[in-house]
């Protein structure tokens, strides 16, 4: 039975937009956070796996359902379980519950361990993920395929101070700011996303020449970051109308 | 004696940059969100606040000192006072403190309230401000003036949809990313701030056209938010040198 993880936690007014939703590269953050919290109470804590092995856990994929936001001030339940890995990748669920215990977000997440001095992907040490009790599978799983995108538009990505975090590359969720960047503020204030596919390929350095393309297709966004060395993050997002109107009138 | 509110808090790696340190964007969130817990536990919810007098409190200025950063996965207590009062404005410290009780930032925050409908100012109601047991004083503290920039560098200010808050206007925090966007890369990656002074004068939504003027001298730096509606924002960066070299070679 593999190892589950659980903590409250209140919506903080700084992870809420203008709907008073938390938002998506919000939940992203708590994701990777309550994952670490959850590896610290296993012995397994980023430091540890870091001075042990020389490794760094990175998402190498994220497929987020929101059935409804959060919302600000909102106490919720986050749980998670690594459930499964093999012989490269690790299979979480992270799940963002209200105080009845339905399910509002559904997250699952992907990571890999690198090696930090090489930025190459390690086999997972049995040691290291013992204590999940993770199944170990055979198969990679195989999430749906986005396609290359075709006949969109292409803006120059700006790489800030704040996109980066400690492993000096762009930082998981900033990815979602991009995607946001370049769409039309009319949609974003009528519409909320109700699944994000986000693939992680390479990482992106501040020093990249990177940009940005996006395609709309009625009510599904696509998107990529590409650079010089190739295809960095692919992400489709499906919105949804939202049913508070006149908000911004 | 002024009411106290203490809790402890981990830096997550979502609010920790490249040299792991906790982001000074991440310590104005955190200062509200402690402001509003305090608030919360003496019967003065952001929510009641809106509910009993449709005030929604606004931050009108900021002076933080740092004197070091807490890192990533450092365990700190944080430590809020609402010190003072007078007609209009309230003001209180925030403390960050290491686990020997060291104060490791020390920020002032100055707030006022404001008619969420109109947007004016209001004088502060007694019934509200009681319970912080706050002291009531006569004068307004004058904080440090700033010159008006001139000779500055102007840059078209780009406002994205998470760039706004629940007030639907740029929250805090990202005027601190908005002071960093135009700092050269090599600059950042080998100084930190050790002081931060900063003034809202006018809040700034997303249909604003405004721009960012930015001026350095030396190892300080000026910043001043501006549109057609006239000074936004206003604030001064004083960076040190940092210890660690060599990190980004």
């Amino acid at each position: 039975m593999a190892s589950v993880f659980e903590m409250p936690y209140q919506v903080p007014f700084f992870q809420a937009d203008n709907k008073h939703q938390m938002t998506l590269p919000s939940m992203l953050s708590l994701a990777l956070q309550v994952s670490s919290l959850h590896s610290k109470s296993l012995g397994r804590s980023d430091q540890f796996v870091f001075e042990t092995y020389g490794l760094v856990w990175v998402v190498t994929a994220y497929d987020v359902t929101i059935h409804r936001f959060p919302v600000y001030d909102e106490a919720i339940t986050i749980k998670t379980v690594a459930y499964a890995y093999n012989k490269y990748l690790c299979y979480r669920t992270i799940e963002l519950l209200d105080e009845k215990g339905e399910v509002l977000v559904f997250m699952e997440a992907t990571f890999a361990l690198i090696n930090f001095e090489t930025r190459k992907i390690s086999p997972v040490p049995e040691a290291l993920i013992a204590p999940y009790q993770s199944e170990a599978i055979k198969r990679m799983k195989r999430g749906e395929r986005l396609p290359t995108l075709e006949g969109a538009t292409a803006y120059p990505l700006v790489i800030d101070y704040f996109d980066l975090d400690l492993n000096n590359h762009v930082t998981n969720h900033k990815y979602v700011d991009f995607f946001y960047r370049h769409l039309d503020m009319a949609f974003l204030e009528r519409h909320s996303p109700k699944r994000l596919l986000l693939y992680y390929h390479k990482e992106l350095r501040a020093k990249d020449k990177a940009e940005h393309l996006v395609k709309q297709e009625g009510l599904t966004t696509f998107h990529e970051i590409r650079s010089s060395k190739g295809l960095h993050t692919q992400a489709k997002i499906e919105w949804r109308e939202d049913e508070l109107q006149g908000l911004f009138d």
